[in-house]
């Protein structure tokens, strides 16, 4: 399944405004401006002016917050998100409720105590942005996140993902352990046209987890699951 | 939801013609006839003739075979079909591969052999069954059964059915452990225009479950469960 975009013309202001390129634009313009998110419990908070609202909006960082101040507008931030753009794009300081500066091992902790699960799908998400791929959260078809070619605008998302964690038990979602959960995943994903990508990670035991670098040492094995449909191996009749 | 009639007429011939009914003229048809059905591995194979075929199709239980015979039509039941018109309806009894009689049993003992959750599926197609409902195989929506309000040519099936035991464990199929298998269902549910109908099945602790007759005394709690929509409790704006 390719991807489909939505309209004439979709594909081609794809092509001419790559995503690598908006989010390039949008790191060097929040490093300017030494941009600082506030982190408070599972969410990040960040104020931002109109050009930095236009360049979230293109790369389809956070959702805008609907609020009644006027000269800027607030991004809320999931916590992989606002992790992506911390550590990985390095374009933006976390602060706590006293405007401190919170140290990315501290960030870090945080981020692990509130969601176990964490650091999979952490590792999920910046592997897929790495690669240029605009994530967003799945919950809406009980997956972990959703991958679009370039911005939702323009192109329906391609992929519905599953982060698995190859070592099991708590660290997974404890999805896909049947088959009539993988029957109706797919049944799923089929009727709204996208393909399951599973993205097993696999950390290294002998890693210090305690610490975001060791993000860097999981591995990630990528899967796509379909349905096979016998009719598709017929001899052809023609 | 209400039933999703198939065209005009389909409820008005439903209603003509009562599953309760069909229920019974197949009931007493194969009581006169002493018919037998042959329990091989997790299927049960029976051959009838024009009148029990018609009857059988009508009311929905097995699925006929193609075979080059031109006199018998065979059938192949689930372990849960069989055991309905064996045990509820007493209209069959089912026989080895030498053509002795197996006792009911014997006949539990090897369907709980087959399946480990043969009960809690078992007991919830019987009590689908005996309320008139129409039950099939659900695993094209990843769900145990789906249930029709009458035969699946006028309706289509109105709910979706996972069995969960309350024991949990092994007992239980694994599924609607995490919010996301939850989203995930429902999400589908609703695509295909089902409701789901969770059946939770909870045998008392007394009871020798290496003995059929403890199938009646399993308690059933239904729940459907939906999205909630936060738009259908706004205020009246008429």
């Amino acid at each position: 399944m390719g991807p489909r975009w939505k309209g004439q013309g979709a594909e081609a202001k794809a092509i001419a405004d790559p995503m690598s390129s908006i989010v390039s634009q949008l790191q060097s313009s929040f490093l300017q401006s030494n941009s600082t998110g506030l982190l408070s419990g599972s969410i990040v908070l960040l104020e931002a002016n109109i050009e930095k609202t236009d360049l979230l909006n293109r790369a389809c960082f956070g959702r805008p917050i609907i609020s009644a101040q006027k000269n800027g507008q607030w991004f809320q931030f999931s916590l992989e998100e606002a992790f992506y753009l911390t550590y990985s794009l390095k374009c933006i300081n976390l602060v706590d409720e006293n405007q401190h500066k919170i140290s990315i091992e501290e960030v870090w902790k945080h981020m692990v105590s509130q969601r176990e699960n964490f650091p999979n799908l952490c590792r999920a998400y910046c592997h897929l942005r790495s690669k240029n791929w605009v994530v967003r959260s799945g919950s809406q078809y009980g997956v972990d996140f959703v991958a679009y070619r370039h911005h939702p605008s323009l192109v329906h998302s391609e992929y519905a993902v599953l982060v698995l964690s190859l070592e099991g038990g708590s660290n997974g979602n404890g999805r896909l352990r049947v088959w009539s959960d993988y029957q109706c995943t797919l049944r799923l994903c089929g009727s709204v046209a996208k393909t399951l990508l599973v993205l097993y990670v696999q950390k290294h035991s002998i890693v210090d987890v305690e610490s975001p670098s060791s993000l860097d040492s999981y591995t990630i094995e990528e899967r796509t699951i379909t349905r096979w449909s016998p009719e598709q191996c017929r001899e052809d009749s023609s």
